[in-house]
């Protein structure tokens, strides 16, 4: 690739990307425009643990995503991997199933043991779709209830339908439904976490909940008993009930968030995280409920490929062995402490969300706050770090590297005070604020 | 894993699998059940070229259907594997994008000159549901005309809500609409493979048809012009054209089967073969159609992995430059042909579906074709094939293999014979007959 002196190169091919690829990536939260617009290297060569070398063999330590939370060992990490060699070797795909999806069921249930049924998929959104489709088929009635984000499918969006602001609230602001077949209108209807009266009102007005869709938890914690009222309703009214753990599961304990409340969900969905990085997804449930699967057509070739299972198998092992939900958390608290503390010093108004283990900040300044953390990535990047305001820790953060990473942050929230003071936020800022949601590329 | 002198292990995993996962396997056509009940071996250890091993170390030569279409290269290819393990090596999944799915954007481009952009998933049935979602977002048109199979997703199934016969005829009979919200009812309109006028008559009755979806040839060919006019339709009454090229792409020439035919949809969509094993799927676009993408929320954290466009970009390079289809068509034929000589010889009523890389043969004895067909894979298993009415041929199957594989036909063909004269089928089958389409496992 050419060298170019103004640009790197990843940029310039982010620039060409979006000219054959709309959007310019697969997924939202990797669009350099969600980080650095214009500045963010995009692309990667290679990456290591939490090191990432860019198109310009330019080096990164990753205090960001950590591959938007799917590598929680950390980038390449060598057991996995070699478990990966060995089962590509082998043959990843044949006319005969691979047995390692069997122990894999095994594992999972045994890690869950209010589940006896698993099936696979390979992204996080289809394996939600699988689980609404099982659900659906298994009360006969189609409407769901809702808190949360879900992905990308039909089912999800539709709530959209009814009004454009719907999924605000739902962690991505103006998801636009079009393409949506309208007949879905109404069958999709949103209610705030931890307001279990807002599902209440929805159970006693429609009686054709079939199924109540829950992430488990994100950056709150569930209120005393949140997820138990939740479960009550989904029992009264004879719904099934889906904890998404797409994002929150394997960072808090080997397995399901929900283990950790003690509430038993009817299906529990899985996805990044449990494999690191290599494309797995999982659906665990009920016996009766999930042999409603039996019942309708669910049925993919690339969902009996070796690799996901194999990974996954390596995953949740090292996971289990090296008790990295505990590593996640003690890291994740020296990461959120170093940002209190900094904040502190140089008279930040920043908020901590939790949990540690995918620790974020808030910069609270109204209008300038997107604008404050651009400035935050753009300086944390001249420093060698891809940076934003939220750390998916992963097995390969070390304290440190923390130690680190926070003398970069204390210089740049030097800066960001500094620019505050002069209310010249943008001034400081070499290219355009970052996206904070849903927007057209152009 | 401990050695049954009754059943192999495969089985015995395979019963214990189907208690812990609804169906089985993840695919209904890896179900032991659509080959041999009660004796396919279900499970693989290694595979290589067109080599299997079980899991009790038996051999088998697969000239069946090589991973359900996807292993166009055969198993393991050894080109395709060394682009992967160095794709892992480096890290398969980061922050960052990977360039090479923008180099594989360019690729499929450049071999289908009439699309512009393209996007990218992991699996066949989420990549047409992308599809679909972009063209109904383009033409703000939801209900859709199509023909073929076309996967799991609820704009698909639906078509069976209107009645439990609409999708028979289209690959799988009875295909069960359960858990597909019924409000989308009437949205689907199937009609059939070379019959334009039913296409003409749902598009003179139905003012909201805004897609039209075909698979592109599977055993048929098109007649004369029938792709053309489907075109013609779709642009008279302004729908998106989508071909879904999973089965058929990558077979007959390097890129879609409608390369062959002069006739260019407005999006198509690929699968299966175009990354040897290794879950990827395409879906490119006129620019005007593809941009619409933009006006929708469609990601997925999964579809940014580097193995699926690294393997895609190795498995595409080795079919053009090996000139992969013309070998398929030649294996193909040999096979055939090879069929048609051994049918005639036993005085078998056999009838040979094209296309030669994707050879099938159908027993026609009515209602004993099917226990006729399950004693063909009993006693090809016998003798070391994995076989069934259908060959997805790979660059791997060589002339020498068809030799030995159809001197195992012939033997074969001599029992079918002669149960066929005894009337007695089912008394030389050991186990029941297969299934051949959905059915719920017990």
């Amino acid at each position: 690739m050419k060298k170019n002196k103004q640009k790197g190169n990843g940029i310039l091919l982010w620039n060409r990307a979006k000219k054959i690829i709309p959007g310019g990536s697969q997924l939202l939260s990797k669009r350099s425009e969600m980080f650095l617009p214009g500045a963010w290297p995009s692309y990667y060569a290679k990456a290591k643990g939490i090191t990432v070398w860019d198109l310009d063999g330019k080096k990164y330590l990753d205090f960001s995503t950590m591959g938007v939370g799917a590598c929680i060992l950390g980038f390449a990490d060598p057991d996995v991997n070699r478990a990966v060699h060995k089962a590509i070797n082998a043959g990843s795909m044949t006319t005969l199933n691979c047995p390692e999806e069997v122990e894999l069921a095994k594992l999972l249930l045994s890690l869950h043991p209010w589940a006896h049924m698993a099936r696979f998929a390979r992204t996080g959104g289809e394996a939600m779709a699988v689980a609404v489709r099982i659900a659906r088929a298994h009360t006969r009635k189609d409407a769901i209830a809702f808190c949360g984000y879900h992905g990308w499918h039909d089912w999800y969006l539709s709530a959209n339908l009814a009004s454009d602001k719907s999924l605000d609230g739902h962690l991505l602001p103006g998801l636009k439904p079009k393409g949506v077949p309208r007949a879905l209108r109404g069958t999709t209807i949103p209610f705030s976490y931890n307001r279990i009266e807002e599902l209440r009102r929805i159970a006693a007005k429609r009686k054709d909940i079939g199924v109540i869709v829950v992430e488990t938890m994100r950056h709150q914690e569930p209120e005393k008993r949140f997820l138990h009222q939740v479960a009550a309703v989904a029992k009264r009214i004879g719904a099934v009930l889906i904890f998404d753990e797409i994002s929150i599961g394997w960072r808090l304990v080997s397995g399901g968030a929900h283990l950790l409340y003690g509430v038993h969900p009817d299906i529990a969905v899985f996805a990044k995280a449990m494999s690191n990085g290599f494309p797995c997804a999982a659906i665990i449930g009920k016996k009766s409920i999930m042999e409603s699967a039996q019942e309708t057509f669910i049925t993919s070739t690339y969902w009996t490929d070796r690799v996901g299972p194999v990974a996954a198998l390596a995953t949740i092992r090292k996971l289990k062995q090296k008790r990295v939900p505990f590593h996640l958390k003690r890291i994740g608290r020296l990461i959120s402490d170093g940002w209190r503390e900094l904040a502190k010093k140089h008279r930040l108004n920043l908020s901590v969300l939790g949990p540690p283990a995918l620790a974020t900040f808030t910069l609270n300044y109204g209008n300038e706050s997107q604008a404050l953390r651009t400035l935050f990535t753009q300086e944390m990047l001249a420093r060698g770090y891809l940076a934003g305001p939220s750390v998916y820790v992963s097995y390969a953060h070390t304290a440190q590297a923390v130690k680190k990473y926070l003398k970069a942050v204390d210089d740049v929230f030097a800066i960001l005070a500094k620019a505050v003071r002069e209310k010249a936020v943008r001034r400081y800022l070499k290219g355009p604020v970052a996206h904070s949601g849903f927007k057209r590329l152009t």
